[in-house]
């Protein structure tokens, strides 16, 4: 059961993204208003009828681990190839290497819609779009003309190796390695795990991007270099040549996504794994950052996706659930439980942060293709917002998926409602791709100092003008109040308080967003419109307040989380 | 890997229960400190080891349904009946039928420490609590001679059947028959659902208590009657007759808990299904709110278990898995991930959290013990935090859990660490035995009215007589001015805002709790009590201050929740 919510995303195109914007642009002329909304309700119509009806044996059956490599459930193999066939993966790539050269933002919602119908089918494409923004970014035109159509197309996936077993969220530990071959390629060898989609049977090529070492580089991150792995060599005229050295080990036992393997793979067993370096030697670093920035919008994205998936499902069991008499009524007749106020209570907030999540994503995509465009202030302000945006935006899809669990009472709890896959499904989103805390280190670390801490101040000054809610303005008070304390506080008390403020910052963002949409929506005809000033009304009027709550820890020292040692916590 | 808290539950005995004012008289004056401490000592060394190892096979293999009746994993018999050996279900049962007459208290600690250790195996004597309470209060003497020494001793077990597919939260509409047999027993049909350990393997007979109607009753809830319906029929001398008409369908596919069978009971398919009127005809409600009270105490509980499960499992993978170097510390060396400050903010709140669920439990068992000396202003405390303790420790019990996932990183996604476990457990706890939202309707429907408001108004004065910290004084300020605006409240806006209003009730009482403890300990040496005081000032410090938050939606009317109606939620 899925239905793309289309009048909600063209209304945040709009009025959020502000599209028409981009369309204005050369760069970006074809996205007209007619192709825009064929494109949405083109991949609402794929998503609803090819991948929301594997989403149920994504997680019943799951990748399977063979020792000839990972098989998917059956049916994924078709439906990928009627992705493939749709181009729905071209969106936003350049149409030099065969892309539609269509804002990010537009990719976004086509990324969203698709993840919404099946989460863990579209971590396979997720995954590619990292590939290629590598390519794109700091490959050589060689490595671009062989590579990016198939990754474009589709036909070809891309995967990201970066973790190994002692190298997670500190990159700058891992140890596979990379050596000359003499003919300008690399022998590569190593063990990455945590790899999404690291092996499977629905395309005809894997391109691994490895972060790995060369021999005498400077140790931690700056001895790092991106290589390119095939899975299966690839001829100079972009046929297939012999399978590559790199083993699928296992693929994990997970909690959840188990439509996506997280593989184990092993690089070059037998000293025969060839890779390509991608951009210049010790250049790692930078190019994982091409490919994690968008990846952690993507994840942020992930969030909305599950939010949605968890609200549809729980407004649709809510309307046909018949218990009890509505208190206080005088009736005797029990009703829809979608009647009872706690329940209703427990449905707008998912709506309301649902759309406050989109929002938030929406935005951020809009900077990217500002960025593209050449405005420094977007490309500014999309660096401050991704950390919002992958947290927040995950962290608000694990509230919503727990909350659909909860409005389906003890049916929540049976895998059979797929409420409690959502959930299972959404959390790894608040972990993978630099967990949220990561990313609340990197708002106070690197982001709050932008520009001299003009790119928040340009952001708070806009929010300021917009923002007409007494308990909004207030919140965008204290966040301004916090960042400056933060940024003169010791790196101890930046940390400890680092994730309260990130969630204030997010919300006074998203309650900026919200509120400016609620004001157009005010006037409106129709349900839908009703829908988003009342979803845009219950966030601004009670969820802002909530992270008010959160400036004492904003504002509060690290030593009282050092009061005690180790020992003391294990006492 | 579990480790019973000895000496924490040794400290909120004494500065929270109070047990030593219980031991003192003559009902309890064999709850001497050394009784107490063996005890807690002893279910300690039982529950680490005999039931702790039990508890991943519990969730790997689970509970398994054949056609003979469900099968429990390898080892659960064995377990089971050192269990019943060692008499640890008969801590707080009447002397009279085999128990040790100790407090209720005491009682809890041991299904907490069992609980911690493996929670869906401790669901079982968890359940036989439920029937033990109503055959002591509302059995015959008849009734209580031959079945309370059974079930007290473990070597029978009980349910509890109250669900039917169309009664869950509604119980007034539930279906299921009994009819008279003219021998003054009755016949039961029908079918139940969501019966945990409604069939297994582990003990000689099950005892289902279950809730029928019987010819002629009025509708709804004054209709309803209260049966015992054995597995096994019992003789008049105790042995074992034939067995009864009661078949077990099918069990739940559920996302945790898996070693609990979740049965569907079909009672009277062939017309024999004999049962016993339990109490008067008509008095199903009374004795079904005598076995869920207490359930609801051990349901909250089921918080704290999960909640100290999830901490004590994530203090030692931060302890023990070394990450990045500390920011800020100068060195390049990496550090175990506890020295991080953020992990520290999460295992810090995980801590605190965790003792706060155990204070507010605690307290509440004290009640209990209290109300049986005929203490009357105690019964009424207990029963205004009843919904507390079975909402907030088990939202705190949830959120530990979800925290626990998030300290482990990517390892916590994956089931190997039991991190996941944990959090898939757990999450049944906000929904059965009345859902968290039913209980805060409790709260605000009739818990606050008691005594004609009086019972709120003694808790009031009793935190604000203790309670220092300026953040407590200002919450438990805001919780008596919501308290006087809802009971003057219409319905619906009473409804509305239950549950903001339940979450800032209850951090209040927590935090006096908190403060209290932090108090005591603030000049104690070790580790123990460092960790107490420095969880007690994060919680008061921190954690209230988040309460404070909820402040504006728990005084808003319902009118935004039914600004719009079912239709526009699904626009």
């Amino acid at each position: 059961m899925f239905t793309p919510p289309l009048d909600e995303q063209r209304f945040v195109l709009e009025h959020v993204t502000r599209l028409a914007e981009l369309g204005a642009t050369d760069r970006f002329a074809a996205a007209t208003p007619d192709l825009v909304d064929a494109v949405i309700e083109g991949v609402g119509s794929f998503a609803e009828g090819e991948w929301a009806p594997l989403a149920r044996v994504s997680d019943q059956v799951g990748a399977k681990w063979t020792p000839e490599g990972v098989v998917m459930p059956e049916g994924f193999a078709a439906a990928y190839k009627a992705y493939v066939e749709a181009g729905w993966g071209t969106i936003s790539a350049p149409e030099a290497f065969g892309g539609q050269g269509l804002p990010y933002a537009l990719a976004s919602v086509v990324l969203e819609t698709l993840g919404t119908a099946n989460m863990a089918f579209t971590l396979c494409p997720l995954l590619s779009v990292g590939a290629i923004e590598a390519l794109v970014h700091h490959g050589s035109p060689e490595q671009q003309a062989l590579y990016l159509p198939k990754l474009v197309s589709g036909e070809w996936t891309g995967t990201m190796n970066l973790t190994e077993p002692q190298a997670g969220s500190d990159v700058g530990a891992l140890r596979a390695k990379a050596t000359p071959r003499g003919d300008g390629t690399w022998s590569i060898s190593g063990t990455k795990i945590f790899i999404s989609f690291g092996d499977h049977d629905l395309a005809d090529n894997i391109v691994h991007l490895v972060l790995a070492r060369t021999p005498d580089g400077p140790a931690g991150t700056k001895g790092i270099s991106l290589f390119l792995v095939p899975k299966y060599r690839v001829n100079p005229d972009g046929s297939l040549g012999a399978e590559n050295d790199v083993r699928t080990v296992s693929i994990e036992h997970k909690m959840g996504l188990h439509g996506s393997p997280t593989c184990v793979l092993s690089f070059g067993d037998h000293g025969e794994c060839v890779g390509e370096l991608i951009g210049p030697e010790f250049g790692g670093m930078r190019a994982m950052f091409t490919m994690m920035n968008n990846a952690r919008l993507n994840v942020g994205l992930q969030g909305v996706q599950a939010a949605e998936a968890a609200t549809q499902k729980a407004v649709a069991y809510a309307r046909e659930r018949i218990q009890s008499a509505r208190a206080g009524s005088g009736s005797p007749a029990p009703v829809a439980i979608i009647e009872h106020p706690d329940v209703r209570r427990m449905l707008l907030r998912m709506k309301a942060l649902t759309q406050a999540a989109r929002a938030l994503l929406y935005y951020a995509a809009g900077m990217v293709d500002r960025a593209t465009l050449g405005d420094k202030a977007a490309q500014a302000r999309l660096e401050l917002l991704t950390p919002l945006a992958k947290a927040y935006g995950t962290d608000l899809g694990c509230e919503v998926a727990n909350l659909g669990i909860q409005v389906h009472g003890g049916m929540g709890y049976i895998e059979e409602t797929g409420a409690a896959q959502v959930f299972r499904d959404v959390r790894i989103t608040a972990i993978y791709e630099g967990t949220n805390g990561i990313q609340a280190a990197d708002l106070v670390g690197r982001k709050l100092g932008l520009e001299g801490g003009e790119t928040l101040a340009r952001l708070i000054a806009d929010m300021r003008a917009e923002a007409e809610d007494a308990g909004l303005r207030s919140l965008i008070d204290a966040c301004e109040e916090v960042a400056g304390h933060l940024r003169a506080a010791a790196v101890d008390d930046r940390l400890a308080a680092s994730y309260p403020f990130l969630t204030m910052l997010s919300t006074a963002v998203a309650g900026w967003l919200m509120e400016r949409q609620g004001r157009i929506a005010a006037n409106g005809d129709g349900a839908f419109l009703a829908m988003k000033r009342t979803a845009a009304r219950f966030y601004v009027e009670q969820v802002v307040p909530e992270a008010m709550g959160l400036m004492v820890a904003a504002m509060a020292p690290a030593d009282i989380l050092y009061a005690v040692g180790p020992d003391e916590f294990a006492a």
